[in-house]
Formats: structure tokens, sequence, C-alpha cells
């Protein structure tokens, strides 16, 4: 049997235009296929309402779920739920409920009497169902219309998570019952390994056919993840092609894999550390507290991480973390003994078992000849060992600070691995 | 004249599935508006050769251009180019030159010899052009069929921006010569007003009808941007009623308005204090260096930021900070005595004219029944002036620890103002 197939259609010029980057899609994605419900297309449009009713009526052929997400807003610019209204020919009303629990949140908030635009979010059409927003002013509004459910949902993600995420998933698990065909993901990461070379890798050692099993390869600037899926309940015979594939990947991938929930090299490199009962300080220079930040939005982070030196300006490298002013005036602030001088001194100041240290050129201004943007030293020490590296890496300027910390998290990694 | 009309087919179960955010969406609506051409639909489909074949067919029906992004990696999966061949009707064929460019690019960069899935990037569909890749293995591809142009890029974000940024965009010049009518926007940034409002202070002082500027209100978790948009060349009638418009807007906005090229309050913060010629450093706690981070993502950051410290561990806001052992016991580390002391420590250790400082509850864990999850202290000091402020935010992790960081930009970007 086949899973229920839904369509997204996002609405809004901003997303078009590129003013904002829909992450909305991504999301759903992950969340109706962990339901067992298969996106099979997505589509984006204007605020135009003979847009929307034409993607809507196009996605309505095609699947059993249509969820149209952006443009329920108060201002002249929402068009959706008029447009699906007209698409589906129901007539829109106040609903007292809604405008009743609208005048209350502005009160409870300090925001006063309701701004007239906001009385259109009171607007239902008939017969669909009211999904409360807990988190916004816009509800989402679901309607059933010839086999297809239909769902508005307002587009400020948190909005549509505490949506989707209460009312919506119970209604689609009551709607679909018995049909829910979860998709199951494994993924395994690696870092500082190109795609094509992990894919020669891997069809070495896998037989061409591994069905039920899909491999597909997801690269991005910091690495590469592998992920392996497979379609049916868990505790099936799917699970165990599943594991019988990773263990045939394992030996392949070793030399550059990590484990991480999250995906980031830096839960994985604070989880090594938990295991270790170790604790690490960073020290950053072009980085600007990026380091210290992939570490930190990882709960837990408390348990491995005392914390950091931003040393922006050379003179807080030498006040704050020891590093002796000759090193630079000799060797340059973007020099193996400063990024050494760094990662010894924040470990020492910090009392941590650990030290990290980034010194580079971020450029996009104060490149050389000898030392061009990109350049960049990192250093780690772990319990009496220290190892050093440089890179020439390429991007802009936020990409070349991302790569920067990937490099020097690589290292760190390697070096408590080897201990 | 209307402007010519672009359509963008994403492809990839990645997407679909929402493990990969697609960013190629927004970056091509931006660039292509500002061409002049105007994106009017954008679909997502997977990695399945019907699939593409449908979107592209029915995409094509409808505009001048379309760009197909994605599918034209070395692995299985990559199917793109194999759709589009058969769709259109070409044979594919494999280019010498190609071929020998590829060789020639693993030589250089010490990979050996070219991995046998790699030579599938250079097959190219019969009367193509080869809009050559700089930056990775897979070359755009264009063909004419029909009246329309339909362009196959990678999907690797920084692939695809060379090839359009060079090749590609020089190509839709030449095609569409004498038709691009370039979309000219306008926007105001604004932080700390609820879009509804913003929405009705708007309405108070702009007349229904604003022709030829349409106006929309673009709301993130950070803030709400205005934008204003008109159609057409620079320089004619339409940019003075732009100025008209944001003339009438600029009393409504004043109090939360900032000003910002990348729409970023840590740039707008950074741009007033190279005003004063004033140097800043900054204490995080609960936001781990995001601030800091925030700060130096913009080019030019050392005019300005000496660095910081992140004082995740209590002891580090003692030994490093200077926060008073007795105001952490007494009051605890998410307090006005601990925020305060510790952006005054970090001005004075560092030798800065201003400080900021965070302290709160980033969560999942910490919170307690007086200070739950989202509680935060932030303090900022100038030339002799504190201010501190408290508040209860919403969301996850890393949602809370994003807005604490606004809120102590705006707090202190307040303070600034003010002196």
């Amino acid at each position: 049997m086949s899973a229920p197939r839904a369509a997204v259609v996002a609405v809004g010029d901003e997303l078009l235009l590129g003013e904002t980057v829909d992450t909305n899609a991504a999301w759903l994605g992950r969340e109706l296929a962990a339901l067992g419900v298969a996106v099979s297309r997505h589509y984006t449009v204007g605020d135009v309402e003979g847009e929307i009713r034409e993607a809507v009526a196009l996605a309505m052929t095609r699947v059993d779920v249509v969820l149209v997400t952006g443009g329920l807003g108060p201002t002249r610019d929402d068009v959706t739920r008029d447009a699906v209204a007209a698409l589906l020919d129901r007539e829109l009303g106040e609903d007292g409920a809604l405008l009743d629990a609208l005048r209350a949140r502005f009160r409870e908030r300090g925001y006063g009497r309701l701004p007239e635009p906001n009385r259109s979010q009171a607007m239902v059409p008939s017969g669909a169902r009211v999904l409360p927003n807990t988190a916004g002013t816009a509800p989402g509004l679901a309607l059933e219309h010839e086999g297809v459910l239909v769902v508005l949902l307002p587009g400020v993600p948190h909005e549509l998570k505490t949506i989707f995420s209460g009312p919506l998933r119970q209604l689609l698990l009551d709607r679909l019952e018995g049909r829910l065909v979860p998709v199951r993901h494994r993924t395994i990461h690696t870092s500082g390994v190109p795609e094509s070379r992990l894919s020669e890798l891997v069809e070495e050692v896998l037989p061409a056919d591994v069905h039920p099993v899909s491999i597909a390869f997801l690269p991005d600037p910091l690495g590469v993840d592998l992920r392996l899926t497979v379609r049916g309940a868990a505790g099936d015979a799917a699970e165990a092609r599943l594991d019988e594939v990773e263990a045939l990947l394992g030996p392949v991938v070793a030399p550059w894999r990590f484990e991480a929930a999250s995906g980031d090299l830096a839960e994985a490199v604070s989880r090594r550390l938990r295991a270790l009962e170790a604790t690490v300080a960073v020290a950053e220079s072009c980085t600007g507290g990026l380091l210290a930040h992939r570490i930190t939005m990882h709960p837990g982070a408390g348990d491995v991480f005392l914390g950091g030196v931003v040393a922006y300006a050379n003179r807080i490298k030498v006040d704050v973390l020891g590093v002796p002013r000759e090193a630079i005036e000799r060797d340059g602030a973007v020099s193996e003994a400063v990024a050494r001088a760094m990662a010894l001194g924040v470990a020492d100041r910090f009392g941590a078992d650990a030290g990290i240290a980034i010194t580079g050129v971020a450029g996009p201004d104060g490149g050389t000849e000898e030392k061009p943007v990109g350049t960049v030293w990192s250093c780690a020490c772990f319990r009496g060992r220290v190892e050093c590296v440089e890179r020439r890496l390429h991007g802009d300027r936020v990409g070349i600070q991302w790569r920067s910390t990937q490099e020097a998290l690589r290292l760190f990694g390697a070096l408590v691995a080897g201990g």
C-alpha cells in the first residue's frame, strides 16, 4: 500500500522575490514523512488570488492532503483565505468565538484593543474546522473537499509549527488512520571527504540493488551526509535490511564519520568530551564567536564547555589570552605560533582540559599576497598534546567563518579520538 | 510591457523530505528580480524522472525561462539530465572538452584519477550550451526549446551561484535584451513592534492606493520589515513615488527603525558605534557567542568590536569578568546584578567604550518556577550610563538565544542613540 500523499502550496511574494528563505517547506517535509505522509510536490506562488487558486486546484488533483502556508496575516497583501474560499465555493463568515479570543489575546498582552486589520483573522470559510493557534493570531483552517483535506496555515514558522504539532497532527492521524507508512531514515554524517570520492567508495562495497533501502548523498559546504531510507513500520524486515546496509558502509566511511543527532560536528565533539568527562574552552579571532555558538546551540553544552574568548583585536589576544606580543610582531596574528598560544592560553586561563583556537583572514578585506583571504590557522590542545593546521578556505566571509570552525572541530575531534 | 517570466524547478528528495532547506530558491528569486525577470512560480519535486519531466513541461507552458536546479551530481540518484533530455527529445553525448576539464580538475586538486561516477557529468544533451562551472564538477546546461530557455544548474548553492553570476547572467541579458524590467525595493527594517500594530499605523498615514508602489509586511521572529516595491528603470517617476511613500512612512516607523544593508540589527549597531568612533566588548552566558558572531559576521566589525567573553560556567564570570561571587550566590547567575557586572566587567577589562551582557535560561533544562526557560537579563553600558532589562522570551533553545541577542542589541542601540 502506498503512503497518503501531500502537497504543500507556499504563498508569498517574498518567497518568489527571495526576501525570505522558506524554512517551512523542509520542516513540514520532515514532520509529514515521519508521520507516514509522503510530500510529493511543493509549489510556491505569489500573493495573487488567481495564482493561489490555480496552484491549490492543481495540487488537489494529485494528493490526499494539501497544506497551504502563508497569506493569513492581517494586512492587505494576505489573500489566501479569500482565494481558497472562492476556489472551494465557501462563504466567509466572522467567527464570534475566534473574535473574542483575538480580543482577549490583545488585552492580555497589553496591546490594548484589537487592531481593525486583525478582524479579518476571525473570518472562517463555511464548513471549515478551526485549528487553534496558541502562538499567534491566525488560526489554521481545515476543509474537506471532494475527498481532499485542504489546510490553511500561517506562514510564520513558529505559528505553523505550533498548529501542526498540536491540532493538525491529531487531525491527520484520525483522518489517515491505517494508511500511514512512516519513512525511516538513517543518516551517516561525514566531514572531510568529497562527495564523488565517497560515492565511489560506497559503490565498491554495495551491490547495485539494495532494495528496499535507497541511498542519497547530501553534500553541503561542511560535509556530506549519506542518507539511507526505507518505508514501512518499525520492526519489520526493512529494519534488518537497513542494519545490513549500514554495516556494509561502516568500514568505508569510518575515517570521516561522526555521530550527532543534529548533524553538527560541534555536537559530536561535545559528546566525545562528555564521555571522557573533559572540559573545553575556545579562543577565536576571525570566527568571532561562531565556534562557541556552534558548541552552545546544543542542549547540555554546559557539561563540557566552560566558555571562550573572542580576541578580535590583537591587544585582547595579548591581554586576555597571554599571547606573546613578540609572536604577533614576528609571525603576524594569523600564524601557527599565535594559534598555539591562543589555544594553550585559553585552556590555561579557564582551567579547561582542552583548548581550541582559530585565527585567520575571513575577508573581504585584510588579505595579503602571503596570507590571502581564507588563510586560517587552527590549533587544538588536549591533555598535553597539541596539533595545529593551516588551511586556505574558499567562500564569502560567513562561509569562511563556518568552514574555519569545521576545520578546527575536525582537528580537535581527531586529537581527542587519538588520546 | 510586462517583464519576462521565469519558473524554477528544484529537484531533490532531500528537499521534499525536509533534509535540506532550499536556499537556492530565495537567492535565485532575488537575482532574477534585480535583473528584471519575474519568478512567477517555483516547483519542487523528488528525484524521479517522471516527476521532473512533468514539472518542467508544466513550467515551460507559462514562462520564458525555466531554471532546473539539482540532480546533476555524480551519484545514482541524480537523474535531472536524463529527464530533461528525454522531455526535450535530445540525445545525450559525452563532451570531450568537458571530460578533459573534469580530469584536469581532479588531477590539480590532488584527488588523482577521475572517479568513474563523475564521467556522467561530461554528458551533454544535443544542442545544449555548456555553462562552465568553475566551482565544481557539474556544468550548467542551457537548451532552447519552442521559445523557452531551459537551464539546468547544480543544486550545490555556491556552484549554482558561480554559474548564475557568470555565464548564465550574460546569457539572460543577451537573450532577454530590451524586455527586462528590474524590480526595485526599498526595505524599512524595524524591531520591537508587532506586525499588526505596524500595519495599523501604516494604514493611518497612507492613502489606500499608492500605485505603482506596493507594500508588504515581512515579519520574522526578530522584527518586521516593510518592503516597498516598484517595477521600472531607475530615475523614472516610480522612483519619485517611492521617495514620497517612504517619506510618509518615516515618522510612523521611527521608534523601531534601524538601518542595515543586511537587515541585521547587529550591523546597524556597529554602524552607529563607528560614527561615534566608539568601541564595544561583549559578555555572554546563555547566548554562548551568538552576540559576538552576529556582530562579526559583517565586514568591518574590527573597527568597533574589540572582542568578547563567553562566560558559560559561573566560575568564568567571576575569574575572567570580575563578577562578584556574592552577586551570583545572592541573586543567581540570571539576575540584574550579574548582567550589570558582566557588562561593566568586560568593558573595563577590554578597555572598550561600551559593554553588552546577556545572562539567561535558554533551555531546554535549567528553568525554575521563579526563572523559567526564556528568562533573560540584558545589560548595556556606554560612557558611564548603564541600562538593564529583563525579558521572558518564547521559542526553542536557539530561538531564545537569537531573541536574547536581539533584545540586547535593541537595548544597546537605544542607549547609544540616547547619548
